[in-house]
């Protein structure tokens, strides 16, 4: 009934403490660059107040902080921000579970291919590949660092993803229905085998259909998610109010006449409305992701890297079709 | 355990400023209307208290400020346009990822039939042309731009998906059982492919039963989602109360007798006032599309390109069932 | 990349102003009764504070005022209502979603009996009957208005969904219990065809008993829904808590002795306190649907039309068996 | 288009009235005792004020109460209630859904054993039986009331689910296999059933097998809920929350030396106080349903009466097997 | 209808008290040293402030113990940790009921070998050893404690789960490779079963295959869910935020020169400021958990305990392949 007793003492003391420190993929090597622009924008301003301004400009200064720090203080902002970004992240997570893998569908047919077959690895081979292209072909439209390395169909020829008279097929259609005519010569390859008897049984044939089909609304629901996302408007609505909110909180201060340390941490140390503002900042970066998730150029490496291991994997399932190798010996040892 | 550091450096420096100034599908295109009303009814406001009242009349005026403030400060607006809002968006992606798709339902089809029938083809484009037949009559039930298109039986006629004496046969029944009435066409074709023997097997004629039901309730769905949305009255009750927040928010503010450039400020910049209330109704706008989902103006191009998307496809999975062709030649190079 | 520009301009200028002058359906004539009692109920006692007060008294009311005054702006109750109405409102559509549809089952097993069977038409008829009959008792027992035109068995016989032995088998067990008592008859003619071989298939046999079981869970998860939903005692107590605060609000507002125009609305024109409180008030009765989904009378029609439908689609699938009609003229067209 | 007009006026007049005065499972049920002792309690440290404190004691008394309403209302409790409870609830309704039902898993073996087998109905039975039998030990390990009812094997052996011969083999395993050992005695004898010849068609064998291991599954996952929920430090986190602001509100009041009818109501009717803080703690109740759904008196009854629904089903399920009966009239009619 | 009168008195009176005091993976035991810090440093500054400082010194001190106290009532610390706490916890329990099981996957292999086959036994315990294996690879990658108690491959070939000439082959591989190596070798061996025709029937070879791509399916998704988690930046952001909120109302209390009781209080006993912090503190480390879900030492036990049963279990599925003994008694009887 309850091993979550063990549940409580999750974390070690210190353990917190260590998370502050770190460098890599960190808030603050996110934010530095308008962390220092916010904080020269804040002192230069006490600078022009306790320097630049005579009695009047003072009171004006005075009166426009006065109203800024009522604005800040009215903003809405945290709750909008708080809807904004969970609803956006929980996208983020549904699109990284729904993204399609080409292991079944590859996998499944390796194995549904009677063995000794005349061209069956070269078939095994063509399919594999088409897979691939297919998953290349989706993500080429709807992220750019992929776009960024094969920006024409020649240079998935030269990757040796396509076959120069399939190019030729390719070209005359437009991008976007690249990856369903993909789909389309894998379904008439399947009707070949069946045409020529290659497969084991008769239901392989509708299985490798079904896994087929799977595969393509995988890639349709990618690249939906990428056209019918968040709209845009919200995000932009969303980018104003934190920016807004930053600007009203460079002038927003209360400021006395008093020479008091406290007011001079007020003027030159914009730790609240800084810290205040950074937080609302980063919160709306995570909400971005949503938005662009396959746009940034860390991620490269990653779409880059992912496509290579869908490659990687596709030569390892087509090995299961050859004859026996290393994997056979470890069966019938 | 950890390619999240990635994830951390997004967004780059300045990509935020680009998003400010996008005019396209922007919030400054959904409310410029509204905001210059707003802007003038506000000043003009302003110029009546200045200039048209006298000293009872401006001890009258303040006091309904007075009363507006504490109006706009103590309705609880963000958390039911938070509540709302989050709630119809889910309802909304929800939909865009149950729409009915065509491709399972017709390819699985046109794979099924053995090849070389004396009708196969004739049978094939009739299966494919009553699936998109009934997609879109589906939309047509739902979606006002569609229902614009074609708002006869005649209009489908003239546009190929329906023949004569299939319209005669649809007139006899209510528009909400159209689509029911061509799955249950559908399902006598499969009856009449089994009796006379083309399919490749036995299995098929289940399969594509299967297929044919799982389309008739996502169409089904979709209607049901149009149908049994977001109540009307809480939509009415969330624009009430965004309304009467942005009227008295156009007298809400503090007046005093002081000429300073603040109180100028106040009385015709209405930068804060404005600024929450569009915030408000820009989250109110973004709330009611998952109530309307199919009635807006410009999603009209989007659900006719989209029966033009089922049309072609339709089309592409037809040509598997044709004697060899280019996909032909793709497969046995 | 981006079709999310279309969806930032979605709304007309002016089609929000339509929305608040509905009446069919509309927040106002859902709390009509009740503002005019809370406006009489505030204006009363005004009146009394104005007139039928002494100084004594007065002071007295005022102490009341500003304790509930207190009371109205400490109460966490928008929080509450939030947080209730959006998980009620979430069960209410996943229960909409997941009703029970009888298409399926009814039509597989049509489509799966051998055609010219002696008996043929009778046992589909007899099926699909009994399919419809199980949804009708199970919602019988959930939904309070398809009791009252369905309150007793031979009612049910009337309408032809019931045959007199079979009323009486079913009067030999409680009511929660014949539901599954028409899926055990229908199972028994499931097996009573396959030992005859009406099935087209063996695998027919076992594809009506999965849809069968699936038809089942699905009338039981209606069941449970309805027994096992958001606690009662949890309804009360938000209900307690907004009429306390409607009480408290009736109370609650800032008297002062001065004569002024705003001292006179505040007192004679309740608009804040009424606005504040009708939105929790509705906010409420949203929160409550879930509770009592079945129950509503306007939603009387909708049941009855809704089993009509299912009777209607029925026959519809009935027909599928019968000899070459319209439909099978349809498709030989 | 809409027929969600219909649902605004779901609500009668009055219809909420009635709410507030039902006493069965009511809210007021769940907090009478603690009511009176918090009343009793706050009007005792109001009669010490009173009457037992000199000047200096009510001036401390004062303070105190001061710092506890300073205390009362900043404590972010209704926040962190609202993520505690709406995460239990889901949760709850969740497991309500999930929880393993015996009837797929047994009609579908019963209507899968071939008729007029020598053994057949003892079979039939057997397997029912352990079907029951599996789920009572799944209960038996996570609802005390289950448990109570079958404290040893012993008792499951004298209700008839057990045995003896049975009951030996499970006691040589520990109590959290027992539910494991029960499928793989399922499972061995659908396997003796295959080699028998027992079933109508071999991928009878392979369906029970698959229906065996979604039972199996759906008692895991019962149990993994009831062994990983809700933290148990995040339940006391919550619950000292809502205890400390209990107490802080019995002293947080506002204390004045004037004798009005006001400051007595304050002294002697803790309206504004109780309600919140009831309000709070029947929050907090709801959220802990989740955390010990099955553990409380109430619902004894309940489990125990599912238990006998499962037997009384697995019966009727059997009796698809006999020779013809009632069924049988029914359905040759 | 209403079940749900008995949910409303689940909680016995009294039961809430004896959460407050147990002290097993309690909220004290995850907080008491954290505890202890922070109060000594409180009262070390309230010792600081009445006897080191002079009269200069006490006046910024309280400068800043104002600008302290502003600054944590302004930071929008709970709805902060409210999003964040209810998305990890989200992603947890999703995390929890997605982990791979081996029971279906290794018993429906047992089941559809041929029984008295010549190496029958021996391949059944290879594929069920194997699934444990790919289990063990998998953990491994992102378990840090599984990581400890099997550091190198040698460790996993002493514990029995690798054979020496299966390491070989693994070692020249990719750790983040093992588990998929292991699903291959498995493919290889259904392969080899169904060439040998060791499976009952062909389908099992096809359904083998569809439990061994599910079991890796949810291996990667487990991979991609400790890879893909909540971002780094995100939990720093929030980690800091409540560390610098602690920090500052380490500082935060209103002084005054009096010296009543409750000024005494507030310097010495600091109640209020710790309670509000250690909240957030205990919130922020709930939402941690989803962030390293597999890394805490007390875990550690029961991730080695589920590799534990998942070896016995793996036993007991392979004694349903062996000739006649307990379970076959049992099943006979």
């Amino acid at each position: 009934m309850s091993d979550n007793s063990s549940f409580g003492s999750t974390v070690k003391f210190g353990h917190n403490v260590k998370t502050l420190f770190r460098w890599t993929g960190s808030t603050y090597r996110l934010v530095w660059k308008e962390f220092i622009i916010y904080t020269m924008a804040y002192i230069g301003l006490s600078i022009v107040y306790d320097f630049a301004l005579d009695d009047d400009g003072k009171k004006g200064f005075e009166d426009i902080s006065a109203y800024c720090s009522k604005y800040t203080s009215s903003l809405p902002i945290i709750l909008l921000l708080g809807f904004f970004t969970s609803t956006s992240m929980q996208r983020w997570f549904s699109l990284v579970h729904s993204m399609p893998g080409t292991t079944r569908v590859i996998a499944s047919f390796v194995m549904s291919i009677k063995e000794g077959q005349p061209e069956g690895y070269q078939i095994v081979e063509q399919y594999s590949r088409w897979i691939v292209l297919g998953w290349a072909l989706t993500f080429r439209l709807i992220c750019k660092p992929l776009k960024r390395v094969f920006p024409t169909l020649v240079s998935l020829e030269n990757a040796g993803l396509l076959l120069p008279h399939e190019r030729l097929q390719l070209e005359s259609e437009i991008a976007s229905n690249h990856p369903i005519v993909v789909v389309q010569w894998n379904l008439a390859l399947l009707k070949r085998c069946n045409r020529q008897g290659m497969f084991m049984d008769f239901s392989d044939y509708q299985r490798n259909q079904d896994n087929l089909m799977t595969f393509k609304k995988s890639c349709g629901d990618t690249i939906k998610f990428a056209a019918k996302n968040i709209p845009f408007a919200l995000i932009q609505a969303v980018t104003i109010t934190v920016y807004s909110y930053g600007l009203a909180s460079l002038m927003a201060r209360q400021l006395t006449d008093e020479h008091t340390p406290t007011s001079f941490t007020i003027r030159y140390f914009p730790v609240l409305n800084a810290f205040q503002y950074f937080l609302y900042y980063l919160w709306l970066q995570f909400g971005r992701l949503a938005a662009y998730p396959f746009s940034d150029d860390e991620n490269d490496i990653d779409i880059k890297r992912l496509l290579q291991a869908h490659v990687d994997d596709a030569v390892r399932w087509q090995s299961l079709y050859s004859s026996p190798g290393l994997t056979e010996q470890i069966v019938s040892h």
